[in-house]
């Protein structure tokens, strides 16, 4: 069953930042062992958690960013309480299922239908190592989007993503920015975007000078160790288009019983953050969606 | 919770190899709309196709696979029926969850219990993208094993996969099935396998050249048009380690009311041609375990 559309992606994210002046993504990861400890290590904990996380930073935030591994994790009760948080954070924001998902074919269009039906997210994750044939299941919604793992925030990023390919002397993560161009250029368009690790600016503007129009997800500001404003300058500046994911700098902004006004506060002073360095930052390399 | 050893894979896959004469692997690809005729198309329907299979190719099978996505997309009662089918093939054979998992550390080791603990697996399966650092949560416990994936079976995998690296002239998936070998040095040693697809018994052979004491998870036998002969020759022959994938010929042999016994015929015959295969077959390059 296919859901009534909901306007593309792209729109509600233009939406969105001009609702919050910013374009901050908050991240939901519910680990157990660094739950606040007025909570309860367990489904029960899990769900207040991230309820309360939603409605506490809902004012500041263009998406919710749950990731599939932290309720899976929880057993049977992990894909119900994630449906749950999904809905929960829908009525605020768009909502990105941070699954990174990728398989042959009719096994994909599996996926897509967890992703995009049961969970109703509006985006997810996708990692493209299987290639077009894998990737294209997840691309045929002219009302969600698919984010494609490009050149992720981890140390790990450098042993495949940066290999350099005899065609063209490029590492392979520019090489996929490029294809991932060509789908989004296949109808229904507009529906790829670019995971890019904020941990990595210089790569995040390389993405960026071949992929000029496409959303960016950008992980790794905070407690990974990205700049926020040179990712922002990287991604476009005020142009973009991109959502940067913050976790833990807010989920886990305090432990303590105040985890809520902590969490409220960092996604406050992110968006102030964000918001300055999208008025005053350059445009990196130039390449927005309007330049 | 880290459940009790159980010996390494490898011995396992050993094992079962003895007791079948062969090394076949029957995937459990529990497709709604592909069911047999006398089953209801859902979640007792799967459970049911799923048990009923189990039951009867068990006799001929080192291991089954089932795929996570046709569990995921039954929504909340996917996950609790996937650990019930994995629970009920592991009574019988090795147990190796198909999810292709991958995702920074601390996630990462959240999909590791989810597979190893909450569902039981013996060996999951693994995309490296992200590199050695997303991959090594998934190599730490000595009776696991993490499938990494090289050179799936799918035409896009010519995509990423194929292209040449300007460092060593190489395929991307051989410097993968180096890192590969690599990272199985590492203690605890014998964590990890590569998946190679069928499909391409050249790519095959190379990659049993660059891997050769490396466990082979080998999909599209059958419906994806792989040729098993030519795919047991390239993995290694009588040597191996490989495992031989079978889903859709397996599974939907028929999807009439006798479909229990046109999977245990079909079953059957696929060990009796792995048997065959085995003992006159080439040992491809001349890499195996034991050459």
């Amino acid at each position: 069953m296919v859901a009534a559309d909901r306007g593309s992606f792209l729109d509600r994210l233009q939406d969105g930042v001009v609702r919050t002046g910013g374009a901050l993504c908050v991240g939901l990861d519910p680990v157990l062992d660094a739950l606040p400890s007025s909570l309860t290590r367990d489904e029960q904990g899990v769900r207040s958690y991230c309820l309360q996380l939603i409605e506490a930073t809902a004012p500041y935030a263009v998406a919710f960013k749950p990731n599939a591994a932290f309720f899976e994790v929880l057993g049977g009760h992990g894909w119900p309480l994630l449906a749950e948080v999904v809905g929960e954070a829908s009525r605020h924001a768009l909502v990105i299922v941070d699954a990174k998902r990728g398989d042959i074919g009719p096994t994909a269009a599996a996926y897509v239908s967890a992703m995009f039906d049961f969970l109703g997210a509006d985006a997810c994750t996708v990692n493209g190592y299987l290639g077009g044939d894998a990737v294209a299941p997840f691309l045929v919604r002219p009302d969600r989007m698919a984010f494609v793992l490009c050149r992720t925030s981890n140390p790990g990023a450098r042993d495949l993503q940066d290999l350099r390919l005899t065609e063209t002397g490029e590492p392979l993560y520019l090489h996929l920015a490029r294809m991932a161009r060509v789908w989004n250029d296949s109808p229904p368009t507009g529906t790829v975007g670019l995971v890019v690790g904020a941990t990595w600016p210089r790569e995040l503007a390389a993405v960026r000078q071949q992929a000029p129009g496409l959303p960016f997800l950008i992980p790794g500001v905070g407690a990974q160790g990205g700049d926020l404003e040179a990712a922002v300058a990287a991604a476009g500046g005020a142009h973009g288009p991109y959502l940067i994911n913050v976790s833990r700098g807010i989920g886990q902004a305090s432990l303590g019983p105040d985890f809520v006004g902590a969490a409220a506060a960092a996604a406050a002073g992110y968006l102030t953050r964000l918001q300055l360095a999208r008025s005053t930052g350059q445009d990196g390399v130039g390449g927005g969606a309007e330049s």
